[in-house]
């Protein structure tokens, strides 16, 4: 807990100095979700942290777990967004599915070229299959990576998971559509960006570049050459970001 | 090994029944994979099957594993393609992926709804990790499911694993071009069809229905309504699976 405090003040500190330029996720001590939730309010009204960042999977526990619920009510109430993001999936999932390569092969299938984004991918449908978004409605959760595949597999996802055998409220597209944002990160080419149109809207896709695992030219290019109309590329390069972030527009 | 010849000589016997109507896969007892080879070639040159199928981790382990390469020695040997088909998930990844839910809803999630798609599309990139595909240059894999995600994955995948990581003798996106065919079971919406036909083309695209997770009408009407020339369709409806399991052409 007084690690989490202190990096946030650090991050508010360098988003204060440069406020036209950084705003800052808070980083929450998730073990313990009642202190968790109590900085994720002092970071959003003391210090102006736009939401928080939870890295994979808290005690290899996905965020569906009751446990954690405390956060999820506090960032609804707040109105700020969790922004969740991979690391490295638990040993046994190394284990079982990542094993037997030389170590560099290895790491980059189970984290940057694969395993990060479907561990992320599949938290994302866990809150979603949890009833979290039943009874946190108005929570707002982000995932990077073009959608972590999910925008590939949802129409099978919400034909084989209807409310009928989920008992949700609504179908899982529903889910995705209100309760999701989906960044770019990394994800620089037409087929999987025009699968992610397709699916969720130009109103849902926020741009970012997943740097060092994709260059900021990379991204620069690729905003700049994209088929879109420049109304839908204003929104992906920057607008939805400052409506989901309430970040001030430019001077 | 007994039960494997028995049930393929009944697949045998039905197609040669209906030969402008069935065509057969083998069974392999992949426990045994120098068993297993002489049995896959016993079917196709005895028996006229058209390959073989594997439904998910034989003994919990992929296919890259080297202790199965004489299975796919042998079907490059006899120009014949081996089709990874999903099935349950090894143990370990039920319980840390796929628990703390209703089992209608876990079980529906660790398979059609996800599992299943993710751990075969990582069965046929493992594969190609591997260097089987180096090894056997003329082995034809089958993945359904509009390529288990790997269409949406695949750019990043091969910026992440490029040939300086892996020791491949080419880019990821090749072998899936040249050594992948991708069935469309169950996958009838246009964004993720439209993804993978911009990443492998439509000459690797195979109809197939998945049924009874999608029905067959559904099936035929995407099929009928897709945004295609009609020369690409036909090659979905029909042409690739003739050409890849040289299937005579009705009369």
């Amino acid at each position: 807990v007084p690690l989490a405090r202190e990096a946030n003040d650090l991050v508010a500190e360098a988003a204060a100095r440069h406020p036209a330029r950084l705003a800052g996720f808070a980083a929450l001590p998730t073990a313990d979700p009642g202190a968790a939730a109590t900085e994720l309010e002092r970071c959003v009204r003391e210090l102006g942290l736009r939401g928080a960042m939870v890295n994979g999977l808290p005690m290899h526990r996905f965020m569906d777990d009751e446990f954690f619920w405390p956060i999820l009510e506090r960032a609804e109430a707040l109105d700020v967004p969790l922004y969740l993001h991979p690391a490295q999936p638990p040993p046994a999932i190394l284990d079982c599915y990542y094993a037997g390569f030389k170590p560099a092969v290895g790491a980059a299938l189970a984290t940057a070229a694969w395993g990060w984004h479907i561990e992320t991918g599949l938290h994302a449908l866990r809150l979603i299959l949890s009833g979290a978004f039943d009874r946190f409605p108005r929570l707002q959760v982000v995932i990077g990576h073009m959608g972590e595949a999910i925008p590939f597999m949802l129409a099978r996802a919400a034909v084989q998971l209807s409310p009928q055998v989920t008992g949700l409220q609504r179908p899982l597209d529903d889910y995705v559509r209100d309760n999701l944002w989906i960044t770019t990160s990394g994800f620089f080419t037409v087929p999987p960006l025009l699968n992610t149109l397709m699916v969720v809207g130009a109103d849902r896709i926020i741009f970012s570049v997943d740097y060092p695992f994709a260059s900021h030219e990379a991204g620069r290019s690729f905003l700049g050459s994209i088929p879109l109309s420049q109304a839908d590329r204003e929104k992906i390069a920057h607008g939805n970001a400052e409506r989901l972030l309430k970040l001030p527009l430019p001077a």
